[in-house]
């Protein structure tokens, strides 16, 4: 695969049958990172099947992701490689890694140590909307260990 | 509230209580869309709760998402509004729309008719990866009208 090719790999592979296989370096290679490197992560509760937070990852948060089982992302505001939960302990344990059709989309499917949202409620989307707003929708969990 | 505060709208009131509402026309001011006038939005299967897709979307797809009660986006190749399923019939009615705590993610919940995937595939989310590499995990759905 000539890298003049890389942002339509998946495009070529996909009337591939199942079980179709890319290398991981292949794969990442393949995908059409952002300008800034990056490609969306939804994180889902493999559990509940909740969404619970979307972020960004580059490269090699996608790679320790796969090969460590734990959630990577980069944080854009940080610019650096950010571990979930190394501060918090927030840690998501990877049950599964998915990328869509374009390969510009990731999916991690996790088993989520105490709340996802840095505002320390369950997952991020607690912003319910209707036409007539946004309404908050969840409360923080409470925090028995913080004062 | 000043234009110059916008991107710190939803980190103001993160500890606001339940039920506090933002009107509509301050949350699209508020989102910090990116340099395209965009947001990534995910779209979450209502019913089974699979993540089906994620896509983007500008401030006229959000408007009309939540007044009409049907999928919109912005086509990024196209460089044209969205409305999905309207070449190939595969609508999105939705049950719910979601901001995250940044407001810079949507989460869209939908009752999709036929397939989310372009592929003709359920979703989007096909390359199962591993430390070897991506592996595709599902078929095309059939399609009995197609020839």
């Amino acid at each position: 695969m000539s890298t003049n090719s890389k942002s339509s790999l998946f495009k070529q592979l996909e009337k591939s049958e199942l079980n179709t296989l890319i290398p991981l370096d292949e794969v990442l290679r393949a995908i059409p990172w952002n300008e800034q490197g990056l490609v969306p992560v939804i994180a889902q509760d493999a559990l509940t099947k909740d969404v619970l937070m979307l972020a960004w990852a580059n490269e090699e948060a996608i790679r320790l992701t796969v090969e460590l089982s734990q959630g990577h992302y980069y944080s854009r505001s940080r610019k650096a490689m950010w571990r979930k939960g190394e501060s918090s302990g927030n840690v998501q344990q990877i049950t599964g890694v998915s990328l869509d059709c374009d390969g510009d989309a990731v999916l991690y499917q996790v088993i989520q140590s105490g709340p996802a949202c840095h505002t320390n409620r369950k997952n991020c989307f607690y912003w319910s909307m209707s036409p007539e707003g946004a309404r908050i929708t969840s409360e923080p969990v409470t925090r028995v260990s913080q004062k």
